[in-house]
């Protein structure tokens, strides 16, 4: 484990390398790449091996949700998270947003309200707009330099045809990890207007020290309606597998979600399956424990070097590498601080608005890079905000 | 290329050898797998090169369906196969019974009919059921040693309700290779009855001398109201992938499937792009060539063979390794022939039943085996019905 490696992904298929020329006009030969939310780490070796192995091997046919690909996800699930799972509870998707588009479409009909707490992954406002439901954006508040809810507010926004709630447990983007007291507002929230949750927790191994990652089925009341989405992508940089767990306790909703999923045609990968038995044991919970520590150093460099600008807020990140920094205090518009951060700190980040309400004037900043460059990123948003000091 | 090696499939997670014992009490120690439809085959070199291209790397994150990947498809399309297609026409699915799903979901409605010449891949019934369409089956009729249609038949089963028609070109089972005449037929039928042509052309790359595979693009008339579908899987032996290519010609066609697509949170994994990319190619185009030969040989090995059991008459393949051999002239009931091949035999093969009328009495072999193996099953076979002799 050497995260400190520079890795170079310019032309190999990377979208965050080789689109952010086109997208952000950030040259990758002397940019920095902080917007899609995967790692420039390589992936531990254990995963590496289990490639070998299927390269060595030579054929590369069907295979499906193995036993020891089930036991691998159990073994994690109680040993990393407490959870006891059973392996029928699982079932695979083509990814998490797949997996929040089946649900999607199996629970919800056309114009049903789906409640987010946002800013939050974008991605989930795009699928239930694709889908034709409604958006509901319930707001977080910042409170100091972290988000909290507020329940009060969001019961009076609700109007009963909320028939879903996306929870993203870490959040993404600001990276809170929610405690287990506001588990348990969510759940109750959800019951209170009857409203299927869904548990995006996609970020569960991603925690700083000092918080823990609660699964939200561990919250009283949570079951049954709950369904719970994870997957080793952002854990150990295997996005690219296409590979989402879906965890159903309930067997209606799961025998719902498996039919609607099998008239779909879906059927994991090879690899997904590889890489998953490979990383989930206790070689892939060490190189976990490794990471969060190394991310926890990039983290402090990069709020501590940003909050020096003045007028800009980074929040403090429990869990997750994706900073979140608020340039409002800047007085500069959104459009000015795109600018000074693409053209002249030749960074690619995503702008704060495609995450929701309460996103504008925000930019989040991938921080799943080698420490080097975040000291380089620092520097280089230091010297294009100079003129505030 | 070595077609000959005896590579073990057992306990790597593969379908066809791991869940022969479970589905047919065969044991993979000293059965045959011949269900299954992936070979037992070494995947091309250039291929594996490109895997290890990853390993090195050792990065697997977001990559999506890159331009070179597209030019590669493309390449191919135009190539080996004579069709020009614009990289605009190509969208990604997660394997093609993915791609069925979708258009089905697109493009029909509850108790819509879908017309399917049967016997045929049964994964298409399936998935139509699941999706709560109807299947009509539009029976395949046998002249000599090989399957032929019957429009006039067929015409005067359709009763307005059927909206889509599902093609299989080359046929599985029974390897027809459709003349160019047959699918002017086809075409012609799905336009008298207004029907919605998605030609499967998965088995297009794997026809034999004196054959020739036509895309169902290149008869006139069968534009704009048509969906193609192929993929590398059966090819290059890269079925787990989960790679499956889209092309529709006609605008208004494509953005409807992409935008049903999108909705289901689907995107390209980045092995499947990876592999395409380095498949497609003139080097691919040998291993092919040189494939083809040697399953040619494996054909008539078991034709020969298989023909000398009294009562047992197999179809003449022109294309695909999936041989069709009807048991219906031993006399013998479906169970007793099933008994004889599973326990008698000891090889695991597809009953016919599955793929729809027709299929009663038949089994489906897959021949893509080192050749000693196909000599191996031919053997176990004439022993297995030694008392018809």
């Amino acid at each position: 484990m050497n995260f400190d490696e520079i890795i170079d992904r310019r032309g190999t298929g990377s979208d965050k390398w080789d689109q952010m020329e086109s997208l952000f006009d950030v040259s990758p030969d002397d940019g920095l790449a902080m917007w899609v939310a995967d790692t420039d780490f390589r992936v531990p070796q254990v995963a590496l091996d289990a490639m070998q192995k299927l390269v060595d091997h030579g054929i590369l046919g069907y295979s499906d949700a193995t036993k020891p690909y089930k036991d691998a996800v159990c073994w994690w699930m109680e040993n990393r998270h407490g959870w006891k799972i059973e392996p029928e509870w699982l079932l695979t998707t083509s990814g998490l947003v797949n997996a929040v588009a089946i649900a999607l479409d199996t629970f919800t009909e056309k114009d049903d309200g789906v409640v987010l707490f946002t800013p939050v992954y974008h991605a989930f406002a795009k699928v239930i707009k694709a889908q034709g439901r409604t958006v509901v954006e319930c707001p977080l508040v910042r409170d100091g330099d972290k988000y909290v809810m507020d329940f009060e507010a969001y019961d009076a926004q609700m109007t009963g045809k909320e028939k879903m709630l996306i929870l993203c447990s870490p959040h993404n983007p600001a990276g809170r990890v929610w405690t287990k007291e506001e588990l348990s507002e969510v759940v109750a929230f959800a019951k209170r207007h009857d409203q299927l949750l869904i548990s995006d927790e996609i970020h569960q191994d991603l925690v700083y020290d000092g918080y823990k990652h609660v699964p939200t089925a561990l919250i009283e009341g949570a079951l049954p309606r709950l369904i719970t989405l994870n997957a080793p992508s952002k854990t150990f940089n295997v996005a690219g597998a296409n590979c989402g767990h879906v965890i159903i306790p309930d067997e209606d909703i799961r025998t719902k979600f498996f039919t609607r999923k099998k008239s779909l045609g879906l059927s994991p990968n090879v690899f997904g399956v590889k890489l998953t038995q490979a990383l989930y044991n206790e070689e892939g919970g060490k190189w976990v424990d490794a990471l969060c520590k190394y991310l926890g150093e990039n983290r402090k460099i990069f709020e501590e070097g940003v909050a020096k600008i003045p007028g800009a807020k980074p929040m403090h990140l429990e869990g997750t590498y994706l900073a979140w920094v608020d340039f409002s205090d800047t007085g500069m518009s959104a459009a000015e601080v795109k600018k000074r951060i693409t053209q002249d700190a030749k960074i690619a980040a995503t702008p704060g608005h495609v995450f929701g309400k309460g996103g504008e004037h925000h930019v989040r900043f991938n921080l799943g890079l080698p420490a080097s460059r975040i000291e380089d990123a620092v520097e280089r948003l230091q010297n294009a905000f100079s003129d505030l000091q």
